[in-house]
């Protein structure tokens, strides 16, 4: 059996190291082949441990400090060495560990990991990435927040990253990508957009680009990849949430009318049961700071056990899947492709 | 009893002529103050006109030809004097009505009311803006599209403008503004971004400014008015229309599973009914393009005479509740602040 070590901070997230430690204990249940390392305060960690079923031999790494939630991300980096994020980044870095999962501050992680685990040869801008629900099946979407100004280039490597995503996720060989626009003709948008869609449709770059969508595709499931820059991303991100926010309050409410609707409710309970967990944010916790020399998850820092558990999956897959190896084939292809094409315009 | 005359192209949208007649008939019915004037091709009104129940006199301003819904706009403008668009528009240049509302294409409507209507004054970049259901009441969201790169002077003028229309829609005394942006604290997003925060939290410009807020945010309802650039806003009001549309599409297939959730359905169907209503595209249909020197209202080109029906009212609400002087005003005064503003730092 290949083992998955995974480094966890356990002092990051608001219900941090509980949550941290029971989402540990539901993913091993389910997967057996996971090895965890706690980072942060043991004295906290180990009571969890020892009331855990599947984590009474875990290895803990004592570190004295942690990342407040709401720290400032130069001054988090500064304190720096002695937190539970710097040092389970660290595991991960050394090569202890194939993946790190945190649920603190995402700037302190993004800093921490960007210093830590450096860009990818071949990637100018890391991005971050995380699978949304959809009438098809999932989407995977960046950049989320990252980087507020893009170029055509950042995109194109983000279409090759998020490509390389979905293949260890979702298990889709080749899947399709699309530009996020404001309409699906030429000549719409921001001029980088049109730039990064003539390197993304040339065929020597064999990617599966199906052009412009718009923001009703995103949930449509139109491609399987939506690449944007991170301003947008995130905005478009916030703005599905907040939709299904309103949507499924206004479904409570409308269920609380009345003794009839409440009947109604009791009657359609499984099946609405059913829905909500597609659209659980839980089920699609885990967002990937992609572009790095090492895999970096970031959880939700509200979730629970079940979520905690999900971005445990999603660093997991990622593992598995060989998506280290994958996007480093894919980014190098790209790479020398295009080497080869700006020689050639010159020649 | 003061009239209000509105200028409706009957030959835009895709079921036009048909829907605007029944639409103006719908809103005539509830609101008798209300005069049309039908711009299109006669022979094709006429007969909508005679079986309708309050339109049995309307004016029909005859025009030859008609903006196609999937024409480029150079190509529209071009043809542009003899189409019922281009007429319609007219008929607000030249002060016979009070306000122009189209279905037909969006890019040739913004194009020929700018040519003809032109900016007001003090305005740099006319914005298309429309209401959106939140949790609370509904709020104004600007630009959704005319305007992909934005500056700081931009956005201040969109609060400005989404203001006006807040007060005039939803008759708000001091509607609260708020910037869209990656987060709440001061330090994130574009440089424009804070630029505009700066002028508009300036207290001397007397605005209810409330700072950045997120995609989250918008349908919370957490301000009155969310301002932001053409692209960003293209794209989150997609976005959260194709959320909802997912919701409520997994919301029915829910209700078809079983015979238990049809029963389900069937209890809860006048709530769940009231509910689609609150969220109901058609109910909050009628975008308006701000800042030219009269009203042009753009109705989804898909709608039936309901949607058509809230277009007119979006118009005739910003006629009667004198949008325009009010607009101006706030312009022409935000204007000489920032003129007197200038002068003394000048000093």
């Amino acid at each position: 059996m290949n083992i998955t070590r995974l480094a966890l901070d356990a002092m990051g997230g608001d219900s941090a190291p509980e949550i941290v430690i029971k989402g540990a204990d539901a993913a091993k249940a389910k997967n057996p082949s996971l090895e965890f390392v706690f980072v942060g305060d043991a004295a906290q960690i180990k009571p969890f441990l020892s009331r855990s079923n599947n984590l009474k031999n875990a290895s803990i790494v004592q570190a004295d400090d942690k990342v407040e939630s709401d720290e400032n991300v130069s001054q988090a980096v500064r304190k720096g060495k002695n937190t539970s994020m710097w040092k389970a980044i660290e595991e991960v870095k050394e090569g202890r560990c194939d993946a790190v999962v945190s649920a603190g501050n995402t700037g302190a992680l993004m800093a921490m990991s960007k210093l830590q685990l450096r860009p990818m040869e071949g990637v100018t801008r890391p991005a971050i990435a995380t699978f949304l629900p959809t009438a098809q099946r999932q989407v995977c979407m960046l950049d989320l927040g990252a980087n507020i100004e893009c170029d055509a280039e950042n995109l194109v490597q983000f279409g090759i990253m998020g490509a390389a995503f979905s293949r260890s996720i979702l298990d889709i060989q080749t899947p399709s990508i699309g530009l996020l626009n404001v309409g699906e003709e030429d000549q719409k948008g921001h001029n980088y957009l049109r730039e990064a869609a003539d390197i993304l449709s040339d065929p020597s770059n064999e990617m599966n680009y199906q052009g412009f969508v718009e923001g009703t595709d995103i949930t449509k499931g139109a491609v399987d990849v939506v690449v944007t820059d991170g301003f947008t991303g995130n905005v478009a991100l916030k703005t599905a949430e907040g939709t299904a926010i309103l949507v499924t309050d206004l479904l409570k409410k409308a269920f609380k009318e009345s003794l009839l609707t409440r009947i109604a409710y009791l009657l359609a309970r499984a099946a609405l049961m059913r829905m909500r967990k597609r659209l659980d944010p839980r089920v699609h916790n885990g967002a990937v700071f992609l572009g790095l020399n090492g895999i970096a998850v970031k959880s939700h820092g509200g979730t629970d056990a079940i979520g905690y558990a999900s971005a445990i999956n999603v660093a997991a897959s990622l593992v598995e899947h060989g998506f280290m190896p994958d996007v480093q084939k894919a980014l190098k292809k790209y790479t020398s492709q295009n080497q080869a094409e700006n020689a050639r315009k010159e020649a």
